[in-house]
């Protein structure tokens, strides 16, 4: 019987059996006849027990010089060894040396993090990246989880757009035909349209955002998750957010706590993030900075050094609503309660992280759309189909935008998203 | 008690119960005292059944003149009716207008294409609109749960890229800071960095193409998902395409039968695939197309016309092999018994939609690669790092890619693609 070809992930199924395992030469070390070999399948790491007896003096000699990253495939039994690292080992029959690797640039030793960006290529078969990149594929399942469950549509939004929507200053833009396309920063508006049609809906795609800024906190090209519901207001959007957040860390503390505890996260501070999250107005939340010492102003937007304060408070995601009509964004409802504020709120992830979340309440009011566009100079003629949406069966509608990169930052505990994606895309740094 | 606010979808649940509905007028009839209303809310159409008693002669009145796509939210006891055109109606009680909308551009009479996209945001709120999309949604998460539960990692690869794959005559082209980057055509070259890194991984986003070609299968912006597979062969990829077709499609005659029946797609034809696929090489391919009197040439790829032809001739997808070297990207792995002939496939719907599928076994050899770059005239610094995957454990392996718009209008049996995503991207169609 042919050995059955297998990842590492699936090796307790198959305990006793001969198993062949298809990988690279993660580590090694030996004792003279017997050779220890950590190989990784991008599944897990085993450790494959070489003797010489088994292979021949050909074979278990290439193997000695065998440099890190080289790709080979062993054959052998497997069986559970509490002393190996994964709690199970093979004893190896056959190995097949496939290429023996250049010296490998990226070693145990420490890199910089420029060389380290340079060989992001590479940098990706590290334990560390592996668990970062396992944790952001399943807070991207929970999201799309989250809302197919609920009935949501997903209505995937266009990159290329014609219109600016809040100034070209910090687009991409392109030549098309004969024409100028933007890259999307935001399918809100897009999402506005489809609410309308299929009453609650989600996009999830990349977006782009030309900002010469270098912080800890910024891509230019990063994916966002926007739902949109038609007949849904400030309150329910809050509520919504809630539900999202605590659903995603769950997810991952039930999935992902291994990778978790290999990053050394402390999960308690995960296992916190319960519903009710608090909450404050803007005005509110002034107060907190400027008792805290802050020269925070009403008026004001808060910059990245707010929101680490803001957000190093509480142990849980706290949402600030209600800020200045002046700080957002043209298409903002106000509060009907206070003119000069608009029912809009941010979400700012704990442990000094700040924002993940930003959405509110639309405006629905035709005329006061229409004003509203005029004071932010924005040409009406690119926004006709969205004005549309105010003429046809207007209607009050809500949603937000979540920053999956920055969902990732702070669930893992990274000190800089550029981990968090595995092709970053920063201020000067394209390749590879 | 008050009613609870339900979507007309739920409305099995809640049979005898007072609901509330908010939703816009899709139709409406009337017979004097009584008026039905046919009311959409985003996921179903129901029967309201006001009569002038319940809601009074104001708001009575008031509905007699309303307009197509007003606003409105109704509450009243639902109940089950045979004769209804959902199987429900509703017994109104109260009545809410939200808006009355202005005379609404599309009506139940035939408009054309044109007036159609540039009313794409309004159009979309359409029962064939909404067949399309909720498959196009179907076939989305189909796809995701075929990867993820065969243990696929996703990795998102980059849509802003520094090096132009093939040529930069198709692609578009943005100003990066004091580079020029590219929009991606395929995530494949970042894919076999993360397969090496991950085993098995796949990407799914949007792709876009700056071609100056109006046809029935393009657009300029397209979502494609990749799968990547170090260690794979040409043959593994084929047997992986046809498994992902066939749950795809099973998945949707499973859970979007009613939206194939509203698009009055024959589902016998779907139901036909079913594995195994006819496989043919690209030699045994311009036989048959030569014995249909069509003028191909060994030596020259197929175009529309010959993928339509040989994609009417079977049931079920066709899998083609084994094209010429010339015809086929830098990247394809030679075929050890054909020099000339590469280890690729492109798969091609039936009933004449051609492809959808492009993929293959990539080169490992490192030698081989660069004499390819060089033959190709590509700019070898720029894929110094696509050259390291050679470097260091270079391994065979294979991928493809799925353009998820041609599945759609495949699966839907449309004319053209530009129905299959929300916000078509055509040539001289950037709005809205």
């Amino acid at each position: 019987m042919n050995p059955v070809v297998i990842y590492v992930e699936e090796i307790s199924k198959y305990v006793d059996a001969e198993v062949t395992i298809r990988g690279w030469l993660h580590n090694k070390r030996s004792s003279g006849k017997i050779q220890f070999i950590q190989l990784r399948d991008g599944t897990g790491i085993i450790q494959a027990v070489v003797s010489k007896a088994a292979v021949g003096d050909e074979i278990f000699g290439q193997l000695e010089g065998l440099t890190q990253e080289s790709s080979l495939t062993v054959t052998g039994k497997a069986h559970a060894d509490k002393r190996s690292p994964g709690g199970y080992e093979l004893d190896v029959a056959t190995v097949q040396i496939v290429q023996i690797a250049e010296p490998y640039p990226i070693t145990p030793k420490e890199h910089g993090v420029a060389f380290l960006m340079k060989h992001r290529h590479l940098w990706l078969r590290s334990q560390r990246q592996h668990a970062i990149l396992r944790i952001r594929h399943e807070i991207i399942r929970a999201c799309r989880d989250f809302f197919d469950q609920r009935g949501y549509t997903l209505l995937d939004t266009p990159i290329l757009t014609p219109n600016a929507c809040e100034g070209t200053s910090s687009l991409f833009e392109t030549p098309y035909f004969d024409e100028k396309a933007y890259l999307s920063q935001s399918g809100q508006l897009y999402n506005e349209a489809t609410a309308a049609a299929f009453g609650k809906v989600y996009t999830f795609g990349p977006t782009f955002r030309a900002e010469k800024s270098k912080t800890r906190r910024h891509l230019m090209e990063f994916w966002m998750i926007e739902p949109e519901i038609a007949y849904a207001t400030l309150e329910d959007i809050m509520s919504l957010s809630e539900s999202l957040i605590t659903c995603i860390v769950q997810r991952v503390l039930e999935s992902r706590r291994t990778e978790l505890l290999s990053l050394e996260r402390d999960v308690s501070k995960l296992e916190a993030v319960q519903s009710p999250f608090p909450r404050m107005t803007y005005d509110e939340a002034v107060l907190a900075l400027q008792a805290r010492g802050l020269p925070a102003q009403v008026g004001n937007d808060f910059g990245g050094d707010e929101e680490t304060v803001l957000s190093s408070t509480y142990e849980k995601p706290i949402l600030i609503h209600r800020y200045p009509t002046s700080v957002k964004a043209f298409y903002m409802q106000p509060d009907p309660d206070q003119s000069d504020r608009v029912l809009c709120v941010d979400v700012l992830a704990p442990e000094g992280y700040g924002e993940i979340i930003g959405g509110g309440q639309r405006i629905h009011d035709l005329d006061l759309l229409c004003r509203r566009l005029q004071q932010h100079n924005l040409p009406i003629e690119a926004f006709q189909w969205y004005v549309d949406l105010r003429r046809y069966g207007s209607v009050p509608h809500a949603g937000f935008g979540m920053g999956i990169e920055r969902v990732v930052a702070w669930i893992c505990k990274l000190d800089h998203v550029r981990e968090t994606i595995p092709f970053p895309r920063m201020l000067y740094r394209l390749y590879p």
